[in-house]
């Protein structure tokens, strides 16, 4: 941890008192298992409305959905951008809950927020300080994914960039780092989570699909994540995963995601929610 | 993997069959979790007996306890030998219980096949090939820890040493691999569970204690492996663990084992016990 | 790698043609090795004069100085902005040398193309997407740091973003990676050269001062390097390290520079400069 | 580091003096870089005899060959034992020359002992403490490999089981530690030989074979830990590596280590030997 300050706006004061983020209506962090689902890219108003309709019904809490994607390669699939934005609206709206999207790029925060209810940044974008500087500068909730080469410290003081230019509605996400072992590319750091909770008062959810290659291990990661008794998770939901433009062999369909509900419900419940427990 | 061979001992040959591995009377992967408990290091006679008595009335099925200890430094406590394995087994029968403990050389697998019930092959030690032959050549069943720094190719080779050396009663444990986080020196790699068990037909159990730093952490991480199906959990609990002469950092009190064999009952029901879900 | 492509902007197609990134009228890549120096942030006028003077003296072909700096805490200090471009050609002309500084921003591209010869894109915006098509859509080299956490894979396929964009003059700077041992947050991947080399003609260089803690580590770094027989070596100069605004820990005296500038070129020729050899 | 003890018999107490480690008639620690090499395996009187004849014609101080081969699975080449040792020691006195051996279990110390002027403890058996005290209690040095997974702590703690069984006589190998880039499974730590030396008075070589998965890259490595400035290296070399019985893609043929001998003695002499210069 730099030296530079003695305390910190992501720091946890006292032992009891978290900070709840409400997204629309929606509040992330105040014991309750919060669901975000949805397809990693939004392709078609078809397509989002149909997935929109499946994931609320199934108990989904919040809708997910890209418009902007960072691709790895500059020849894949990177969104429909504004079209998706307004898709992603139009789907959420029809089925009352609200919206997350990722915004890549300081200069488009502001069309971004015009249609989404809370703005995502991505692990790639973790370290992108103009914008976290201007996702702080605005009212809307953010969620920030930790970075796959990314330590703890680093992950909170991307959190204290957003917190320190205004916005205290930070919700982090964990979605696995980097790992040795070859079947995997990342893996999900959850004994972690008990270091981090000690040192933030901020919501913690986590994205399982990311850390996963296949729907089976999307599925073990959300059950486990469920137990640990996170505030949320983020999954990725498609009506057609063979087909889908982007990430879809680890897209759930929407009657796995259902079932998966079920379980991650029962199983955060079971284990009582309590993080430090 | 290496091109030697075209199949191995450990490979799943058909989808829906695993391995039912029995330590005493107590069978390990038919579907139910299996505990095992018990201090890391046995220190006297009252303190294996209180124990023993403590996790066996709390639900455990399996006592645990180091008579000889791997440990870094020199100079650390080393285990009581022979003396503890005596005690081991005392308080073990004591309770009805079966009992599992470390060998450490090839040349102490008579002696402690003597007194266990089940040979634990440490992770230090997974990939000394001489000890792994030597455990293959009686018929205790094995319980052999991933190393730190091992792929799961290199377990799973570790395991056919023992199996190719013809005992083919062998039980994988997870206790969490080398991680650049700083907040702790291992993670548990909850994930790779799924091509895991896709790959072979062994039970799989996990250590949370030794991926942990704290009891905390030792109960998230219970839960999470509970909720991921495994066939079972192997946990230090130490009656005054201030005082432990090893691992007491890390270490439960009988009445926190108490209250997490609840918990992670209670999950392992809710999540169906579905590893590959 | 992904899929959607058979072939790609970056990759070898034959095995003895490199290509040679031009800077100024400094080449890289023709079979010399290339010596970037200068202090982490530009501070005053009198500080990037005298460390100019001294790293043009010393054998410094092209002069490296911060404007816009990435900081991982918001508290940090985050250069001087123009002001630090206008000085840095200032005392870049004065030597009669090129000059590269980073841009973290796609908004601020056109300004720090006024200015520098070369634009570094830094490993933490190695996967900002839209700096990368900015930075390919104008005409200046670009110098692209490999992320903490970033694989060959995504290192390569980041260049292909800018080259994608029509920039095809691209320079690889390799700068360590995330590790688990704890004496050091990354490790330089130097055995990664020999792959990296095959796969590609772009030039590489590497930065052994952000792989170090300590100027001694720097020095052992470079002439690993230099003995590697890298096309170039990018290095942190300071006046008076102590009380340099960032990164002081790092950085070498101008004295101890010119020391290093000896070995290194003479480690260079005898290693012969082969990096396939 | 473990809290057990103020000060470790592996500690640097002043800054300048380092142990001298003597094989044979060769130092290692003197200042001058000392050269192991000789093939994976002992496979033939006929293999031996001409590999040795052809490493000490190029340079070589020490001849190596294994006699007793630590093998991830259980089906490969696991060398030809006490035979090997024999063909070992006769090659090796037809050259004058010392020669390693490494030794897998504490019960094949006195048998390895018979024959070799240096006892190797492999990477596989860094933490095998039985095997540890057992070299610790007899004469002969000991070449104590660093563990894929082992964090420098854990390493020269490992050394100090040796030191304080009663033998002072060790030298550190670095070879390489786990990495999540896949282009490789290990990489060489060599930044980490700074704080190494820092702490250790103990002489430090490099293996630049098993960090290696071809020859172009055990020569680039083999340049860099020369320009590093360590005490030695040890190199595979292997008379028809197509047909080496083990580890053969990345053996050297005699003609290519001896033109890396002159390439690692020019750059070592070019660096100045300063390992913390």
């Amino acid at each position: 941890m730099e030296k530079d300050k003695k305390s910190f706006l992501f720091e946890r004061t006292d032992k009891g008192t978290n900070t709840v983020v409400t997204v629309g209506d929606v509040p992330i962090g105040d014991g309750r298992l919060v669901l975000m689902a949805g397809p990693c890219s939004v392709e078609s108003e078809e397509q989002i409305r149909v997935t929109a309709e499946a994931v609320c019904k199934a108990g989904a809490n919040i809708l997910r959905g890209g418009a902007f994607k960072p691709r790895t390669s500059p020849y894949s699939f990177a969104g429909l951008g504004e079209k998706a934005l307004e898709l992603l609206r139009k789907a959420a709206d029809e089925q009352g809950m609200p919206c997350v999207t990722e915004v890549l790029d300081a200069g488009d925060v502001a069309l971004v927020a015009n249609y989404a209810h809370m703005l995502q940044v991505g692990a790639r974008s973790m370290q992108n300080f103009k914008l976290l500087a201007a996702v702080g500068r605005q009212g809307l909730p953010v969620l920030l994914k930790r970075g796959m080469g990314a330590t703890q410290d680093e992950w909170l003081l991307a959190a204290e960039h957003i917190m320190a230019a205004g916005n205290h509605e930070v919700v982090l996400c964990e979605r696995g780092i980097r790992t040795f072992e070859p079947s995997s590319d990342v893996s999900l750091d959850l004994g972690g989570l008990v270091p981090l909770r000690r040192r933030t008062h901020l919501p913690v959810i986590v994205d399982p699909s990311h850390a996963a290659t296949d729907p089976a291990t999307v599925g073990l990661l959300a059950r486990c994540a469920a137990a640990a008794g996170v505030d949320g998770l983020i999954i990725e939901v498609h009506p057609d995963p063979l087909h889908a433009r982007s990430d879809g062999q680890r897209a759930l369909k929407p009657e796995g995601f259902s079932t998966l509900v079920s379980q991650v419900l029962s199983v955060f419940d079971s284990a009582g929610g309590k993080f430090l427990g």
